[in-house]
């Protein structure tokens, strides 16, 4: 298939780097041509413009940072909307607000062009070794012509449905569900902690048992460590996406209890000086609303 | 090891044969005979009072529903406090608050006998099977002398200290993330189906992705079935727990905002009638306030 | 009337010097008898017992500090309702919770006699100048009885219906809107600190504005001046209030989440080491949280 | 001085008809022309486009209703930013986010003009009897010159400093806290109706005690009598001043936990339909949520 792959992050590189090695016909582009380097030497063609990237391509994935990247690169005289051919599709697989997705929905139908928002769920290692799973959503055809690229950069696709905005809120809920786990988790420490108990023992009790999954071994290890230097997803970034999950709820008309609680949280962190450091951070400000400074 | 086993209830029933199963002296006493019958024909002695379930016991485990019922069982003329030899140990494995088993380790003490904390982790089918998780707290010579029987009863015991109430605040905390957990999927399904998701797609994402753990896998599949008949815990008991580990909160002056999130709408689920539905019945209580009626 | 008055405390003093000058027959009980010293010179008659605080009384009032001492009084040999004669009636004013005046509408019930909740609106000032708020309930006819004692104690009488709980919940009521305002007060003032604003200028806005009433007036300048060295109400009997309501309100299955937010910051309050300041000193915690040191 | 109005809806009316009493030189401008139809009777001047209301002005004030408007009417060619002669002032007394009034700072300054903010306080009745708050933020000098417009309009002026965005801070302050006070009374209303009290009996106690303030004499009322239906101010503008001020707070890193627990009611109030009542139907959805219907 010929695709033009915009936005070569960590993430970026991983995933073009799985279209390209299923054997798909590659253009690239990123600001910043160094992040291409080792895409390029694996045989993808490296483009100087977003136009560039989207001539001719049947298909053209952005894989960006946030809204204001995304709204960079698709408008404008040269963006991805002005520049793709009418009847191809633009899968946008970085993670975004609703608002924004649906603005591009109606963008691209208006240009004859085809949206299908599909967020992954993973990180750069799991992203690099084809691991991610990715949850696809826009019209029916158009997502079944890209399966085998889904195929290709993932280990399992989850429909959901036909909506592109329903994929992004399944990404946001998906993320939310894991603030409020860490969140969880920084209240229950600082709990056990105030009653002698070594955090140890409670991260046992919760991965050895009812929470034997990646979020809790992750996080719980960095809370009961009390070590947020290393942050795989840093505390700003956490209250970004706090933001794009409280904004889609409240499209929607949707409160959620919940993440303002862990919203909260991260406020206080960054204000603290926090921002950089890993989200689980949140367990701090926690343990000092305890008394546990 | 001579054994006391002190309530037979579904959780009582299994425990208790998995330390006859391992070869102990095991005296049992019920309020109602009729829970006994199977461990009588396994070898069990049936007692008529709690007395006779103390006397010449190197151990007495209780399995109660509550606090009012571990207040009923250890107090008074032929309670456990009066009834167990000096040097004995009394183990508390039923879900209590602090307050009590602060009260008890120092009523204990004052008899001449230890109190361990060891509440358990899983349900009936997981105590009949021996695979519960064990997490005792006490003097540390007292729990390596019951280290046989908790061995006998579980899978893992995890160690909770030497303060009986620490082991209290980890079984709290647990079933506080349990809690915190089933909110955040009743917010996120809430959220999704105001997208036009299909909540299987949510479910998994979640638990094919960071979520794959029985909490998850359980409770996510009841949200997205929307199905709270067959209640494995009830919302009644699980606002028990809730102000358990609330006041077990407060005592250590922890602020837990999570707990009150879902205490809340463990409240309008009960106050609407559904306090025998399973707790996970507070994701209706979201969707009603999501206008998804 | 024929009364007796147990309780001297700051209010109970006040109170009782309010009877006593309405030309009421009163005997006064205290634990320390120092504290009647006044009133016995205003001709008050002071007694070693309840018991006998309450023979022959036709009306006996207890004005006192929490629910333990109110259970310490009442039950017991020498209690209230050992004493009290059929037919006589025990008007509670202190701030208790809905279970005990529950418990004690039963038990005196029981006796032959008769129970009114009437807590009081105001602080030692007030009730010295016989200004307080009284919100009695209980049977019509006792609570008719008792209108020339609330007459002269109070300024303003509110009918709060026949079920002495019910007065409690308005009491609990009144408390907890106020602790509303102190959080939200909290949480306004450190917004617009870090706007830059000089924290009198949101104080005249406010209170020159929809909020001219004492509430905001007392708290606010307290909050705009950082000043809790002067308890008027401190933050550990905040915390106390604010468990009766929630307990209130668990036992009616009510969420109140406003207060489980001012509820945790005079956890994290008492936390930090501020118990003993006013109650307002949650704005500091508020501050702290927002990375305003 | 010579004035520019624009935006003529009920607020803006009664202020400009103020600024015209006061004896100044006073050109309007609105989309409907209809709503100058009394002030061109008592001499103001009405103009077809926003630039002729900027024309030779010392002061233009505008008066609108949400972000959109104010964005609409400062850019773009024929603009206030564009329109307004160099050292001109813009007084934006609408209430707005701090990120456009920013904006919009830096704006005028970049054009050689003033930006004050000076949001008002008050209803359209107060605003026409010249009744108003307003807490004016800018360049003193600025704030000095239209000193006798603010005087014209209101009753008390409250300086806000030199920041416009602080007075939008201390605007949406006051909302916020208003929007708290509406809240704790649903949330204490439905607990003592539960109680079987009165309603009526709660709103005495608080209207004539602590709580002696329009905030909760108007909205208690309502409260009081479940009567929504004649809105002040519907749901729906609650919702946007609520995402205003968590909007400002999270620019500013300050959690408000309180401004959160009245926006998850005001979004269920409008997922139910009730977007277009008085904000206060927040307590209708309290009561939902303890079973009250």
């Amino acid at each position: 298939m010929k695709v033009g792959f915009i936005g070569l992050g960590r993430m970026g590189q991983g995933m073009a780097g799985r279209v390209l090695g299923a054997g798909h016909d590659l253009v690239v582009y990123n600001r910043t041509r160094a992040k291409a380097a080792e895409l390029e030497k694996a045989g993808a063609r490296f483009v100087a413009t977003i136009a560039a990237a989207c001539a001719d391509r049947e298909v053209v994935i952005t894989m960006l940072a946030d809204d204001t990247a995304l709204a960079a690169v698709t408008g404008g005289d040269g963006g991805v909307l002005a520049a793709l051919a009418k009847g191809s599709i633009h899968v946008v697989m970085g993670t975004h607000g609703v608002d924004i997705i649906r603005s591009l929905t109606h963008g691209h139908a208006s240009a004859g062009q085809v949206l299908i928002a599909a967020p992954v769920f993973g990180r750069p290692d799991v992203a690099a070794a084809g691991q991610l799973g990715i949850a696809p959503a826009g019209p029916a055809r158009a997502v079944e012509q890209c399966q085998p690229l889904f195929e290709a950069i993932g280990r399992r696709v989850f429909d959901a449905g036909s909506e592109p905005a329903g994929a992004t809120a399944v990404k946001l809920a998906n993320n939310f569900v894991m603030g409020c786990a860490i969140e969880a988790m920084g209240e229950a420490f600082a709990l056990i902690r105030k009653y002698g108990v070594p955090p140890s023992a409670l991260y046992e009790v919760l991965t050895e048992g009812s929470f034997s999954a990646p979020a809790y071994k992750i996080y719980g290890k960095l809370i009961a460590d009390q070590s947020y230097e290393r942050p795989g997803f840093t505390a700003n970034l956490g209250l970004k996406d706090a933001n794009l999950v409280m904004a889609a709820a409240n499209a929607a008309l949707v409160p959620l209890p919940s993440a303002s609680v862990y919203r909260d949280r991260l406020l206080g962190a960054i204000a603290r000086g926090n921002g950089e450091r890993d989200w689980a951070v949140i367990a701090l400000e926690q343990a000092r609303a305890s008394g546990l400074d």
